[in-house]
């Protein structure tokens, strides 16, 4: 593995604001420097939620997605809140957007969104055996709820609504971590 | 499909600054409104490139990731860059990062980062028939090369320098299409 560059100094750029950025002075093992700039991750994380209705089938949610301006299917996700741990925030986000609690809650992974100049990471939480609760959400509308098959992940994929890679990667890590008997 | 939401106003934060934010005014079909934030998609767009140096084998390169300063392995990828397509930029991008061009290039679907607050866009492309070819990039260091058999995938999402959404996604999209005959 290659040496990491050693971080000389740093800064906040826009400090305070949703979206500062921090700036890096760095040089690389072979003498090379650069100034790279990142968006610092926000609070306590952020979760993704493969909840498996039964053991062939996963709940995705339709809701709107403001920076594509279009209705995205995807997977349930979002903010780890105060108090929380990531598993409780799984479980929180299920009930809000999907309708359904989950009795067992696994972390399987983590995803990053842009590595190179993002520090965000999700978590990705497998669901199971669950049961019907809802919990009010901040949604301006209930996101509708689309049961899909694990063995039809093909023609998801193909769907002009199905767009966001963290999504497509939990669902494809999930049932190659199923299938290949890792969890 | 529901129907989208009202856009009653919009206006740029921070304009001109590397991560602006575009503030919407939104009203949905059920009268709720909200006011979103979101950041525009940069420049004229990204590609990343799933290059099989065989129809068994992909390259993935480890490259030095800002956002969370760790040595990240993924698929090549960059921004298009002005006078070229998407399918150009993909090519250059792989010459840079990786050392070889694609006489056939394919652009197999569109990824996006986090829908819900980035219009952030990503063109996967799929790349055969390689040869060996380097371009100079912007990189501080030459990126190494690591070709990875794709019916391996299992391990690969096992690793911890495996997490970008996008680099994963784009590989199992890959895969899917591939062995359903969709390609």
């Amino acid at each position: 593995m290659p040496k990491l560059p050693v971080i000389h100094a740093s800064r906040i750029l826009g400090e305070g604001t949703r979206f500062a950025v921090e700036q890096l002075d760095l040089e690389f093992s072979n003498g090379e420097r650069r100034t790279y700039e990142r968006m610092p991750g926000r609070g306590r994380g952020a979760v993704i939620v493969v909840a498996l209705l039964d053991p062939d089938t996963v709940l995705l949610i339709r809701e709107y997605a403001c920076g594509l301006h279009a209705y995205e299917l995807g997977l349930p996700k979002g903010r780890v809140e105060h108090g929380e741990d990531l598993l409780e925030g799984a479980n929180r986000e299920l009930k809000e957007e999907a309708g359904y609690g989950a009795r067992r809650l696994r972390r399987i992974g983590t995803l990053s969104l842009a590595p190179t100049y993002m520090a965000h990471q999700t978590a990705v939480v497998l669901a199971e055996d669950l049961y019907p609760e809802r919990l009010p959400g901040d949604e301006p509308e209930e996101p509708e709820v689309v049961p899909w098959r694990l063995d039809d992940l093909s023609s998801l994929i193909q769907r002009e609504d199905v767009t966001e890679g963290r999504s497509i990667a939990a669902l494809f890590m999930a049932r190659e971590l199923l299938r290949s008997g890792a969890l």
